[in-house]
């Protein structure tokens, strides 16, 4: 054994910092043992160094300097976990620069600048580990990267977001509304007080052009991302659904359509109820991938907390920890360039849900509508005959969004129909 | 890029043999893309140069002499996909003492050779790699070994048995009978004409070696295993698990208990049907871990097949290309030796299921043997009501098994009992 330790410098002290710390300090013998090296942390870099924190430090590791850390020479690896883009690009940037490997688990910044970032490391010869960025402890990112990396990935599809997950479970174990299980989940905790950034699907879409960027060998843009976040989803649309055969999760998909280009976007939607993603309940992240050899895989786990994602920090520690010295991984991935697929030109089933003048020939008018847009039906329910308006509830055989749309735009304004309450994407998984 | 390709030396064309070559083939322009390295298969170990197979290969690449795939200086990897204990052992140790990296698929092999094989490889300065050895194209061996490294893993628990669970689902699907879905299985190519390694549990214990001696970083012998297939298995057992709320799996299960000792087994078990193994169906396998950081996590995927074998084989053969002249990872994670507790001495709940004479009295007896053996009983179902013998069901608390075993023999030879059909271990899954 190498009898250095490597030194560690963390750039924050929130939820992953001192999940991170925890488990460095708590399983110290164990990581030494497999790592081959001692880690030993050497500068903690915070904004306010009088704040209690759940980890105890040694006297002189807390610092609000920067440069105490950023530019301590005997710092092997730099751990980012401060979070937003800046100062964090220019920390790693800064860091890159003086040889150090960077780990970080900032998923806005490696959404949005990862490449250049990865670039730069690469340029630099250390490595940029991320794992901790998408799915808190689930391994995705290693696991598209390295294990299937024999594979051509033609789907890559995730639960990605505990909080959104979280609510569209409860509303659907107890047929609740969605603000009101909002307001619990924030009583809990699982919700942050100012919601949108999970609600409006922006943190699942980060995920995404994260794991689409490195399962097609390209590099996606959150701003090529279609994001419909899940205040739109009602108890009425959970029944129905349920009546069907789906429940319905925020789905975060990609898929490429080999010569046509990757299809990328965060909406709720419909799911079989015996897919595996279906059972994928709570706070609960999952993500599943069809690999052209492997078929179709899934990787169920923790999404978030601080010492699932504390773990998948650690993990990449000791990867670059065991490694250090030896050959440096090509960071960045982006080999090629796809085209993103227009959401009009992608192909689905469709839930549509009505409101309807209950009277002789409604359905035929609708359906009319449907058809003239070349739009057909695979199945129709009706409920509260008697009452005005009654629902109707369609469900479309595949068809591209695009024509769906033209035809909602002409039943909308049929003089029968009264409203169009909810049009909801049908994943078959495929 | 460097222009000299790496040379691949195969050992075996059978069913992953054919897999990984295909997959090395058709995805040769990414897999080069993605290496850094371009990969050559230089040549390829058969017995029977004559039998038809499924890929083509350059005329000179076959041969049935090992010296010319073991002895050429220009091969750098060796991929072993042969099968069985010997000559696959020793043409390994020749490879490994000519300095040529190996992968193997191998689980007979790996599990009852494996210390030996990675001491080898370590002294030898080479990686011998297995990921396609458990669970075919999941990559669990890398997950545990690499991405769960920073926790302490407390359980590990796989369907990694695919003709198992396919009888299994089959059997819960159309209430039939062992024998007749066996006999289906067979005609579906899903099992095989001698099943024994399968049914019999003994493919999934060599798998558990392999899962249990990385988690828990001991090391595991198939023979500390208890194993125990599912030809014991009814339709009726199956029956009374779907009215508790559980579905029937064979279970191949790892748990640590700290300061104790570990206790491996592979055995037919009840699982809540809300469990993420439960809805693993058909031949689909899976594989369960919990971490003190990352707490519960699901890998599921293809356990068997050319295409997800050989996915991750070819996954090792790339890590191994892209690293090549780089650091060798420590091969062996047997770091302490670690008893494992007998069976008697591990706990859990219990379904018993007896027939009995349907008359006053006799649950009290029986409960009251269950009693006298420290053996509480949370639930009793009785049907047949009227009919000589009817059958009894009972559902204990969690209980040692030793006690238990007592209490079965004493109920045994109750006057009024006719017989214990069956006693089956209730896995809660923690």
């Amino acid at each position: 054994m190498d009898e250095k330790p490597v030194y560690l410098g963390i750039l924050g002290l929130g939820t992953v910092g001192s999940g991170a710390v925890k488990i460095l300090q708590q399983s110290s013998a164990d990581i030494t043992q497999r790592t081959g090296r001692r880690l030993e942390i050497k500068k903690v870099l915070v904004r306010n160094p009088d704040k209690p924190r759940p980890v105890t430090l040694p006297k002189g590791v807390i610092t609000t300097n920067p440069a105490e850390v950023l530019e301590d020479p005997e710092i092997d690896i730099i751990v980012e976990v401060m979070g937003g883009i800046s100062p964090a690009k220019e920390h790693i940037l800064q860091a890159i620069r003086s040889g150090k490997h960077v780990v970080t688990a900032n998923k806005e910044l490696i959404a949005k600048e990862g490449r250049e970032l990865l670039t730069s490391a690469t340029n630099a010869g250390v490595n940029l580990y991320f794992e901790g960025s998408v799915a808190g402890g689930i391994p995705i990112v290693k696991s598209l990267k390295e294990c299937l990396a024999a594979n051509m990935i033609r789907t890559v599809m995730g639960i990605i977001n505990g909080t959104t997950n979280y609510i569209l479970t409860a509303m659907t174990e107890n047929g609740a509304d969605f603000a009101q299980v909002l307001q619990e989940a924030q009583r809990m905790g699982y919700a942050e007080t100012d919601p949108t950034n999970d609600v409006d699907g922006r943190d699942a879409a980060y995920k995404l052009a994260i794991l689409a960027s490195i399962a097609f060998g390209t590099r996606v843009r959150v701003d090529q991302i279609y994001t419909e976040g899940i205040r739109g989803i009602t108890a009425e649309d959970i029944r129905y659904a349920g009546e069907l055969g789906y429940v319905i999760k925020l789905l975060a998909a990609g898929k490429e359509h080999p010569g046509r280009g990757i299809e990328v976007r965060v909406q709720p939607a419909f799911v079989p109820r015996l897919h595996p993603l279906a059972a994928v309940g709570g706070v609960f992240n999952a993500v599943f991938v069809q690999g052209d050899a492997v078929g179709d895989m899934m990787f169920y786990g923790r999404g978030a907390g601080d010492l699932p994602t504390g773990s998948a920090v650690v993990a990449d520690i000791m990867d670059i920890a065991k490694n250090l010295g030896g050959k440096v991984n090509p960071a960045c991935s982006c080999y090629t360039d796809k085209p993103v697929i227009p959401l009009e030109e992608t192909r689905s089933k469709y839930y549509v849900r009505t409101a309807v003048l209950d009277k002789p020939g409604v359905l035929a008018q609708i359906a009319g509508a449907f058809g003239e847009a070349g739009v057909s039906l695979s199945s129709v329910i009706q409920k509260g005959h008697g009452m005005q308006p009654v629902t109707l509830v369609f469900v479309t055989h595949e068809v591209k969004e695009g024509d769906l749309r033209r035809a909602i735009e002409k039943i909308r304004f049929l003089p029968v129909v009264d409203a169009v309450h909810n049009v909801i994407r049908v994943e078959e998984g495929r």
